[in-house]
């Protein structure tokens, strides 16, 4: 079942058997080298996250690294999820944003859109981003993009995106600090708050929201602020993700109240997992409630109920959350008839 | 499960969730009339068979005899599997491609394309085909071809065109004559080795390759090779079949370097059944790299093992091994989320 956390469920029921572009997000932010920062992914190789979920989720095969990307822990990425819906109810295509990845997919045939972003660095130092080139790259994608579908869904694969997402929402002066969730059961705060208090310490009172982005933010919160005002309503979009997303869109909503616009928001939703929207340490509802617009926001009432696989049940003891889009392909699985047993079954299947 | 013969899984992978449409090649060889050399049809109706795969494929009965096509040993057509995928996840649509048939399928509403072709003669005593003819009518159609879909599946249903494909690839001097599967597990090597050298003694030293093909060939071979070159690489094609296709492939290859030229086959690629790629007494896998230019190859690795009907049995005991476009269909239901054991029940439904 899908549930609303925010608004009605008609946007998103309107959806139901349409077809789907799935575009995924990909960037490196080198806060991800953080010791113990994330768990989204091998340390030592946490930059290969976003390219192994990629290749995986296309092809169904990790190339860049023997095996796919597991938090120490053991907990299987996200992207099981999301190729697991496309198994049973393929998307009808996957196009790839490298937003700035230090190692590039290897697939072909798949659309991967290049905008010459290089990774940004750690927020700690200061993430030398420049974000108003970075937006402007999102917002002439968005006006550009002709979609070949009825609806896209944008999911994404950033490592330590949530502390990036966390920063740039207290950096553009929003009371969220409380409201983000990790990759961490046991959310990492000291770590954390140690980080964020350097990223902010960069901050001067003369910073306007583009230099206050590019300390703080990451390529993947930037560029999608800039597409989604760029595509401006003329195509359902649905973010799939957690607080990152509810990041990207409190970006967007300062933008526009810094340029004293207003943009229509009917078609644009956020759709992210049980495992967020039930989160005890994060407040998804709260980022959204932050917002000046109108929005639809959901949740996939999925778990890993059915299964008895033991990797697979750290999702539901609140080890690993989202990501990947996974919230959004579970969405697309309802919408598509798919039941958990059977998304239960195929993911378990990876795992064999 | 698609698994990879040649090449990557990107260009297949790159499929999934797209519109297809089903294209069935249909040719009568009287090669076919030869006593014992194929069991694809019933003795002495074996010329039925293609416009019977086509009847029940697009309408689900069979109107020109009484019961659709069987083996002696009562193996059911591939077209069985064709149509069940057909049930569970439908193509966008079917056409009918008459090659040369002795009776035209019994179908309204279906696109039956008619380019007033023959049925080709017995090899033994020389096909005599008009192949430069035939082999332009493929480029034309190849050429004006608008597809309608995201892409082609490409199959065939041509009784003993295993043994004109043998014997077209060793005209055309290529090292594959123990590369080659028959409809019979046990290949009946005597019959084909004597049908083989019959036609072979036919060619003389100053036969260039559309004499040879006109010779040894037969119209599904040829016309498609045709095809393949006039489409251009322009629409993604599957050729669904085993050998047969492979021959298809050989023949282009052949032409490209005679005519020294080059073409663009990224999309183009080959799709059979795992009881073909699997198989003892061929190798297709062989055949494929014989071609100069690169192509992407796979199988599905669907197989008959959660069936219980003897007749289906006789599939995985390689009895029958492909036909009638069945690997691709299998790839194509993988493609679309449906499973084995859905496969298995509907194609048992239809021997109920």
């Amino acid at each position: 079942m899908i549930k609303t956390i925010v608004g009605t469920a008609d946007f998103i029921e309107s959806l139901r058997g349409k077809k789907a572009t799935f575009m995924l997000a990909l960037s490196n932010t080198k806060t991800a080298n953080i010791e113990g920062i994330t768990q989204a992914g091998i340390p030592g190789m946490i930059h290969l996250t976003p390219t192994l979920d990629s290749e995986f989720l296309c092809t169904g095969e990790v190339r860049s690294l023997d095996n796919i990307a597991e938090t120490p822990k053991g907990v299987p990425t996200p992207a099981l999820i999301t190729r697991g819906v496309h198994l049973l109810s393929p998307y009808s295509r996957i196009e790839l944003l490298d937003l700035g990845l230090e190692v590039k997919p290897k697939v072909d045939y798949f659309k991967l859109y290049n905008f010459d972003i290089e990774p940004s660095d750690n927020i700690a130092k200061g993430a030398n981003i420049d974000a108003q080139t970075l937006f402007q790259k999102g917002v002439e994608f968005g006006q550009s993009y002709k979609c070949q579908d009825d609806y896209i869904i944008l999911g994404e694969s950033v490592p330590s995106g949530t502390t990036t997402a966390m920063a740039t929402a207290i950096g553009l002066r929003y009371k969220a600090k409380e409201a983000f969730s990790s990759s961490f059961k046991n959310v990492p705060n000291d770590i954390r708050k140690n980080t964020l208090k350097l990223a902010l310490s960069h901050l001067n009172h003369k910073d306007d929201i583009f230099a206050i982005l590019g300390k703080l933010g990451d390529n993947m919160l930037i560029f999608n602020a800039g597409f989604i005002l760029g595509l401006n309503n003329q195509i359902p979009l649905v973010l799939a993700g957690g607080t990152q997303m509810a990041s990207v869109l409190l970006i967007v909503n300062k933008i526009l109240r810094l340029m004293g616009g207003t943009m229509e928001t009917s078609n644009l939703a956020l759709c992210t997992t049980k495992w967020v929207a039930e989160d005890e340490n994060s407040d998804i509802k709260a980022l959204i409630e932050l917002l000046q617009f109108p929005i639809n926001a959901y949740y996939s009432d999925f778990d890993f109920s059915l299964t008895n696989h033991p990797a697979l049940k750290l999702y539901d003891e609140g080890e690993a959350k989202e990501g990947v889009g996974a919230g959004g392909a579970l969405m697309y699985a309802n919408l598509n008839g798919i039941s958990k047993e059977n998304i239960t079954k195929q993911v378990e299947a990876f795992l064999q």
